[in-house]
């Protein structure tokens, strides 16, 4: 089975990575063709994960997203989430019969969907061609080959151990989830949690407050997933638990550090320039929160209510934290 | 009300600390004439949390323990479970008609009991006298009046809300629990995940894995509790889920040092010679290994099997951890 990999950052790396050790006909797609010429000379990826140490003769570079999308059955995008649609733009090939993969942890800003959503509603594509990659899992710790667990989510439990089979290896184990919806949606809040977490280090607050912030964020995503998306699950899984702490408690999350620095009393514009990129949390606050004005029944999400304010509507950061540890646990 | 704190150690000493922020009249029991003359004479208690300026005009100490216990009806104990029956063979006088608040997160060796079981089962002390006080709380933070959550815990709300509105202040909220038993069980359990935590770090295991450590650690947990007491209680409260997380996740963790010295190579004694004490986590696990053995229908409790094997069968942790790898997902 060939497999295409699309996008050119960290976790695209990884998944590289993780799918070389299993296969030696991977098709990787990336906009940079300097990136290409680099990987092709020297194995490694210039930008990412630069440690990594890239079979070149397992797999074949593109940066034509046609060719790459023609070639396999299988697809596997991890291209930022604000990027995907200009990607999908360029196609003229139909996505139509594709297994589409997605490891994007985010929201499509054109749409305000779930990548899952997104190719769904968009692209025609029936969800049981449709999947998940979702972690708990920093690809730094895949390029040092740290024993890490993937949950491989769809609708059609055949495709998702299909890719299972091809991502594990000694230090990658998979599980399988028929929760397409709600381990995307987990990978999204999780972002904003994070930033959260980032803002309350930022204020001051210490570890007590941090682990009460942490148990109220797992109970207030369950309430929002339940609510979008009712099935059996167990929030305490890899995928939806294990991801938010993964992410929480890391001080290399990205999204941690953007809310660090609103708490430390940069602005959203300033942090964002600082940081060089916009963190996923930031649009996924906002499609949370817009999601949540959608509902007559609207959820219980102070967490969600209070990075929303404190980023989009202006409003302070001490007070609002002040109010919402009043709200949690 | 007259409320007595018992024990010299950071707990009591913070217990005393937010007693007195509402109180004029703790009394304090501790072992050390030393310290309480130290106490008397600097406003500070020399040996834990000794940057803590205490209300000497609000407290009267003694090292008299059958003095400390007559003069009060609500008795806290917050004297590591290790010396808690020596502390009461001391005693003359009767603890029936007290209420007494266990801030123990342990197991009493010679019993193998939960604090307020021992006092249920051995002190005849009804169940709707005895309460249990649980964090996720860390002494030092409480030292720096860092905004912390408590769960007071009673089968009597009524009890539990006295002693809640004494401990409550401007950095400390509180709520209410019933669960006298999970709560406890919760704050004994996580002290075995810690050193899991440690170990896994001691082997090298990174972030990703950590994360999934404590996303299995907590249904675990969930698992084990129920089976010892069935009742509705929602696992990721703060007092279960977040007492874990700030324990495992917290490098100055006592429980998750022991573990890691294990994990980088030290045998049990010496790691216990180097730290010049007992973390609370080894006779818990013991404790857990013991009562899971009592029943018929075994807990599956990988991760608590695989520290007591380490620490008390002589199995090796990086054999014990890879094969605890495969149990997790």
């Amino acid at each position: 089975m060939k497999i295409t990999v699309l996008g050119g950052g960290s976790w695209a790396t990884a998944i590289v990575k993780m799918l070389t050790e299993n296969s030696d006909d991977v098709l990787w797609y990336m906009r940079s063709v300097y990136a290409i010429a680099h990987i092709r000379k020297e194995g490694h990826n210039p930008n990412y994960l630069s440690s990594v140490e890239l079979h070149n003769e397992r797999i074949t570079l593109t940066d034509v997203i046609d060719e790459a999308v023609s070639a396999s059955e299988v697809l596997v995008f991890a291209i930022p989430s604000a990027f995907l649609e200009t990607e999908l733009k360029k196609l003229t090939v139909s996505l139509e019969n594709k297994i589409v993969f997605s490891a994007i942890k985010g929201i499509v800003p054109e749409t305000g969907l779930i990548v899952g959503e997104h190719f769904h509603d968009h692209y025609n594509i029936p969800f049981e061609n449709i999947g998940v990659i979702t972690g708990p899992c920093h690809a730094e710790e895949v390029a040092l080959e740290r024993l890490s667990y993937l949950t491989i989510a769809s609708a059609d439990e055949k495709k998702a151990k299909l890719l299972a089979s091809h991502l594990q290896s000694h230090y990658i184990k998979t599980k399988i989830s028929d929760d397409i919806i709600g381990t995307e949606y987990a990978a999204m809040l999780k972002n904003i949690y994070a930033i959260a977490a980032g803002i309350a280090h930022g204020l001051g607050y210490g570890d007590n407050f941090q682990s009460v912030l942490m148990s109220n964020a797992i109970r207030e995503m369950k309430h929002f997933i339940d609510r979008v998306h009712k099935m059996k699950r167990n929030i305490n899984n890899s995928a939806y638990l294990g991801d938010l702490l993964v992410t929480g408690y890391s001080t290399f999350s990205r999204n941690r550090m953007f809310g660090n620095m609103i708490g430390k009393g940069y602005t959203v514009k300033s942090a964002q320039m600082e940081m060089n990129m916009v963190a996923e949390g930031y649009y996924a606050s906002k499609s949370a929160h817009l999601l949540n004005q959608k509902h007559k029944k609207k959820s219980k999400t102070p967490i969600i209510n209070a990075v929303y304010d404190i980023l989009y509507e202006n409003k302070d950061a001490k007070k609002t934290f002040k109010k919402l540890t009043d709200k949690i646990d």
